[in-house]
């Protein structure tokens, strides 16, 4: 039985060395590829995608899978987390065709390309044509794997395992309730915040190196990490040992590159506090989206936008931009990263406006799977909504329907996850003010360790081996995703913030 | 038939996809990975390799190019040049055993990682069992593929297919006669060169700005490529379309950093002008290291440093670098960028010294090819070789055997390529200035594209479709490589520069 345990960790350490050399490609396309490389990489990312593939749904994985089912390993160990874990993506990815996932390989991979394309001359019609082809091989990708209520499920499953539209829903709207009037009362007394201290010059290279200070203190290791420019941040992993993230810095406005820092420094301590142990299997993985972002969200907004992080950073900010905040005080300046502002660009929402934008796309993502919606029809059904919820209308498509990476890139019932751990974020959080009250003072002395240990106790470690509902449970006790903290903090921060 | 040859390219294609996806692990190795990506990465290269490897030998291939074999393509056209060196590889390949591809791949991976470190750390000890173990795969390698005379051919022939050590030593012996006698004759009047200017204060932005620029303007397509810096400078290409180049550069001294970007930028013009037609075929590449090199060594020295390059150039780099070179003359900076100074490092040698270095790598590798020399004796026995060859002992091991990148990524028998294609640069420009005698002339008006187009229609579209001997008797007419056009070209340069 260890020989098969054995036989099964080796292969899948292949079939993830591929997968590792496939996001190598990835971030290389964004980070660094120059633009006649952009043929050849789909063509590279497409062979390579389809060979993991293929090797993992072998008829062999099944039958080692079948034989390691019935070992009497701890539910809580490795081995039988890897045997459980990897079982559910087996059967998954089994449903898919080869010729599908290569054909989805290559047209995401061009996809990207001509989105950024569009996006720079603020023309979705040049991405329209791709766009159909996106969405019609997610609704066969969607078709493939089967589902039982909603289309919308099938592929909402694949970033966070085992959630349900209808789940989605009951969250959604629990939001939206208090979320909507809250944004309208605060519309209302919108110039009771000025953030005109952060839209002054602020010198790049100065940003890049309070930004990485930031992330190193925090415990960002830049022996197994680093930090580059693309056009949309993320993070990415080649091993536990080789975890990066990317941002993007406006010589005009401080927060996007402070913010998107901290965001992607977030996923990036997950990724690094993975136990060694995991390391080269498919489970050194965050176990879904929602989780992810949880960490992000924690580190971008519940620690980044609060006044005890400050109380400890903005003293050192100041010395980087002494002529531009030496005259700023401190709760100016905490007022002025959480001046809430219907605006255009998801990224660059604050913590109230954000979820408004994610309604829109999900509504949006279910009328075109469901062929609602046609994709030619998108921009105007995506200005609709704009005008509903924000109360705005884009004025290009750059600001509008073409701002996001992911569908170019197939990632259709992705959104979603951003706002269900934006919740988990504060679900957690409240749990851990619960064990440590005293956090907040330990920010303000620049001590994070606490926190960090806290999490990687609970939730990095484990990588994938626990599902995202099985982490809420063993943490906080309770069942499911629940809005409760999130809503109280919302309520509580930006009450004061705006004396509501 | 026609569909046989389709169902051969598309397989080629898809094992170059995975190659060039090895190529960016490689690149990414050495341009960006944080140190804690070693050990992953070395693996992932590994996995990969071995699966392009298992794919390229299987039995199904061989059968393929039997069948394609006996078709009636012409000779010069690319299907038949493709079953032609597909099938000289295939031969090859299929005598390394995958367990001894595996384990190489893993072991210059690593050996890369831990010579960084000991050249660092001048501490030949550290990198000394890694070696011993590279040399023994290489005599495993060799013995593998099989030699008639001597064990070097084997390796040789991976990086100047044909060619053999009696002949690499016919070239040497010819090559040492004259250069031996010419560096001692120089050496006495080494005062004659004042090359201070070159050691100032160079603003490392600025030499980049102008390196980028001569690249830009000899016809680099940097649509098409991109420079980085890294420890060792190198050339790689994951496509026709994205060839890139690293350099290195020194704040104070001109020389390395120019020049390596020159030289990269030779071996990046050959891989860029490559027929589209060979777009993604394993003959998509240089035909060999020699004949690639004959490329490199063109534009770093045969114009690099030439007085008509500079007579255009030499206005355009005061005006990066007006303090420092505005009371400089041309004629000064020409000579001194020409001066000949036997020195301890390879890569910033002289033009006339530089031979020198490779004499003794040559027959280092012998030595321990053969099992003459031990590894624990190399530091001993190069700085002997140094002392005989070039009056010098090495201060450091950094200085001296760790100097190079080769031997720890396993490429033993790569050194000769360098001052083969040193000689056929000259051959070949030779028979470009019979054809045309103004070219000098051009150089000084800032026209380079008559000498690239010349170089592309004979040399750099044809990919690897024939072998190095081929086209120099189609070049040149002479059967072979000829050290004539180089030595009457080191004896009437450096003649005039030191009167001799």
């Amino acid at each position: 039985m260890e020989e098969k345990f054995k036989t099964l960790s080796d292969k899948l350490k292949e079939i993830k060395n591929i997968s590792s050399a496939v996001a190598l490609l990835h971030w290389d396309q964004q980070v660094n590829m120059p633009p006649g490389g952009s043929q050849a990489r789909a063509e590279q990312i497409a062979t390579l995608e389809t060979m993991a593939h293929e090797l993992f749904v072998a008829d062999e994985m099944g039958v080692l899978l079948d034989d390691l089912a019935g070992t009497d390993f701890a539910y809580d160990s490795d081995e039988a987390s890897l045997v459980r874990v990897v079982r559910r993506d087996y059967d998954r990815e089994r449903k898919l065709p080869a010729a599908l996932v290569e054909e989805m390989s290559r047209t995401f991979a061009l996809g990207h390309q001509i989105w950024v394309r569009a996006r720079a001359e603020k023309d979705f019609a040049r991405f329209q044509d791709i766009l159909v082809k996106i969405v019609d091989l997610s609704i066969q990708k969607a078709e493939a794997y089967g589902y039982e209520d909603a289309i919308y499920d099938a592929l909402l499953d694949e970033y966070e395992p085992g959630m349900k539209s209808v789940e989605v829903n009951r969250v959604f709207d629990a939001l939206k309730v208090e979320l909507v009037p809250l944004v309208r009362a605060i519309s209302e007394q919108v110039d009771g915040v000025d953030d005109s201290c952060l839209h002054q010059n602020f010198d790049e290279q100065a940003q890049w190196d309070f930004g990485l200070e930031v992330l190193k203190t925090v415990g960002y290791d830049l022996a197994r990490g680093r930090q580059d420019k693309s056009a949309h941040p993320f993070t990415t992993s080649f091993s536990i040992n080789d975890v990066r993230v990317t941002t993007r810095i406006f010589q005009d406005w401080l927060s996007p590159g402070l913010f998107a820092t901290m965001h992607e420094g977030g996923h990036a301590l997950y990724e690094q506090n993975i136990a060694p142990a995991l390391e080269g299997l498919p489970i050194a993985d965050g176990t879904s989206l929602g989780v992810h972002e949880s960490q992000s969200r924690l580190w971008e907004n519940v620690l980044g936008r609060s006044r005890a992080f400050w109380q400890f950073y903005y003293p050192r900010l100041q010395t980087y931009f002494p002529a531009q905040l030496n005259e700023v005080g401190l709760e100016t300046f905490y007022r002025a990263i959480n001046k809430v502002t219907p605006s255009f660009i998801r990224v660059e929402a604050d913590e109230v406006t954000y979820n408004l934008h994610i309604f829109l796309r999900f509504e949006l993502e279910q009328a075109l799977l469901e062929q609602r919606l046609n994709v030619s029809d998108l921009p105007e059904a995506w200005n609709a909504k704009m005008e509903e919820y924000l109360g705005l209308t884009p004025p290009d498509d750059a600001l509008g329907v073409l701002q996001d990476v992911h569908w170019s890139g197939g990632a259709i019932g992705y959104f979603p996850t951003y706002t269900l751990g934006t919740i988990l974020s504060l679900q957690f959080y409240h749990q851990a003010l619960q064990e440590m009250p005293d956090l907040p003072e330990q920010f303000q002395r620049g001590e994070f360790a606490n926190l960090l240990g806290w999490f990687r106790e609970k939730i990095h470690r484990h990588g994938r081996k626990f599902t995202a509902n099985e982490l809420i449970e063993r943490i906080t006790g309770a069942k499911q995703v629940e809005v409760g903290p999130y809503l109280a903090y919302i309520k509580q921060k930006f009450g004061e913030i705006y004396q509501l």
